[in-house]
């Protein structure tokens, strides 16, 4: 069995519409969840696409994801609003808030949306990168399932909580930070576990809350619920300061999950007392903020192209001969797999099938 | 020669207004800046206290810093405004422009005010915190002196550029991040420079742009302009993620120095041909979110004591016996100080008295 398949975004996205309107979601919906998908795909943030289409058609046969979620608006001032996703998919409601954010900054200077009982949605950057096109900063986050370890603590409480932060540039590529707070997501920590690696001292922690370089320790732990986790960026303790990484990592909870009245911490993906999953919670906040209303947009994409020539034409370290702009690689790499393909892992293809057949749609990939 | 004199925050507070009065700085503007400078040494930043008064005195001596500058406002719109301080102190216009988002984020649910042709402000997480009474979010971000190299970089191109973000609680003390976006600051490495230590490897590169334990290299090196710098936060290269630190350092000169056309990168500090120093032209971002645009505040205060006792009470790491919620040591610290005196370097103090000779100014600390 080969390593990798490869497959073509197209007909992997209209393969995960099929699914989704399989499972009863409504076509618009499911034409912005296959997006997200293979969006992910295609920028090679492979942890984030099709590999997880199996957990969005189990949250949807289960029933805690629903395929017609009652989706309503909390409250609402011209620059705010705050949505209860009714436990839907995360990207349809997540792409709505977005288009809100951006409606309001159009009109008001900035959006600020917020979103509860909602689900996964997905790569952060996806909604962050809507601002682009229109002259506007764009920002994302989201708090996400328990797995990493406060400074001090033995216990994951806090997810990898990532934050997103989109700016348009002129001639060069916009700069897309989308990261994790934590050093590292726990695909990582899988990927040196298959290959029986030792991992870097400061990625994760035991059960004691003490760091460690054995990656299949810690995802037992997980699955054991036995204590340690990632580590917040910084990682252990404060030499190398972990505690700015917990402390960005508990900002994203309280924007995305205190704000809008979502699920926090460590109470997300709740269960009935005999272990059966309930809806997850999950919360999220989108902004936007139109560069206009501080200053011309032709200005600010100058300087922005201005300050990114600088900082990569600045001299290199020894052994090193580039310096990345963030969302440099992924566009980069966005362009190539447009063009060859995506290269999907043959256990995520040949669950595709299965699913596929479970479902019986026509597979042609 | 004793290490500390301690010292009482009132009279040191007196003490700074007096000096800036002095130095023909209004009195209302005298008593914000020395207001920012003490509460800093009263939350234990020693680094940002009156250890740098001698650096306003000389700024505004040098006439790059004005005592009267001409402060425009240059856009504004409802929820949105671009301030020019006019080559004045960073901290008087900070405090309006920080009252400025607080007054829109009243009306209009958020308010987001940006600065440039501004000077070193002080501790950002000072502005943050001026939105908690009034059941805001508060943020502050501002670009800052060039130390920090990008990833696979040689040179530091970037500031320390601090994001401060802060956040009301109920019973429990308010969440308050305040961090630079590097490792650490310059002046943890001058500490390991005069204890003549070897630093973890990770905090700074040489001029090669290799990690290196020499804090007196490096801080050299910086003297000189010869290279290397300070390392973003996640430290060098890729492994523990340092491209991370290096996004939220660049995120912050996009905000705090492109949005309001500022001085970015390393453009800031200029100088003449000669080598005279030009104003600052540093930029700063401020953002006001009022809570109640969301939901009522008095939910979102009993939900964040919720969240932080739920990290709190979490199990401790073997060895450790408290997880600490940010803002809370510089809380403890300012009650400590405030009841039994700031602890000045001896250094320190005695420049106070210098300075207090050389303006011929009563000095009874």
């Amino acid at each position: 069995m080969k390593d990798k398949v490869m497959v073509q975004a197209k007909p992997l996205n209209a393969f995960c519409v099929q699914v989704f309107e399989k499972l009863d979601v409504p076509k618009a919906d499911a034409i912005t969840t296959a997006d997200v998908l293979v969006e992910a795909d295609l920028r090679g943030i492979d942890s984030h696409g099709v590999a997880r289409l199996r957990r969005y058609v189990k949250g949807l046969q289960d029933g805690v994801m629903l395929s017609h979620p009652k989706e309503v608006t909390v409250s609402e001032t011209a620059t705010t609003a705050l949505i209860d996703a009714g436990a839907g998919l995360g990207q349809p409601v997540s792409r709505r808030a977005m288009e809100l954010s951006i409606r309001k900054a159009e009109k008001y200077g900035v959006g600020l949306v917020t979103v509860r009982n909602s689900n996964h949605y997905g790569i952060a950057g996806y909604y962050a990168m809507m601002a682009l096109e229109r002259g506007m900063i764009g920002m994302s986050m989201t708090n996400a399932d328990v797995l990493v370890v406060p400074t001090f603590g033995r216990n994951a409480v806090l997810g990898t909580n990532p934050i997103a932060v989109a700016v348009p540039a002129g001639k060069e590529r916009p700069f897309v930070l989308d990261m994790a707070t934590s050093t590292v997501p726990r695909g990582k920590l899988e990927v040196y576990d298959r290959q029986r690696k030792e991992m870097p001292l400061g990625w994760a922690t035991d059960e004691k809350g003490i760091p460690t370089t054995d990656a299949h320790q810690v995802l037992q732990n997980f699955a054991a619920r036995r204590g340690g986790g990632l580590l917040p960026l910084g990682g252990a303790g404060e030499v190398f300061s972990g505690h700015k990484g917990y402390g960005l990592g508990l900002l994203v909870d309280i924007f995305s999950a205190v704000l809008p009245g979502a699920a926090y911490a460590d109470t997300v993906y709740p269960r009935t007392a005999d272990g059966k999953p309930l809806p997850a919670n999950l919360g999220h906040f989108f902004g936007a903020i139109k560069v206009e209303a501080f200053r011309s947009v032709s200005e600010f994409k100058s300087t922005m192209d201005e300050l990114i020539r600088r900082l990569k034409n600045s001299p290199k370290a020894e052994g090193e001969d580039r310096i990345y702009i963030h969302g440099e690689k992924e566009y980069e790499e966005a362009e190539r797999r447009s063009r060859e393909g995506i290269p999907l892992d043959a256990p995520v293809e040949a669950d595709l099938r299965t699913i596929a057949r479970e479902l019986n749609i026509a597979y042609g990939l």
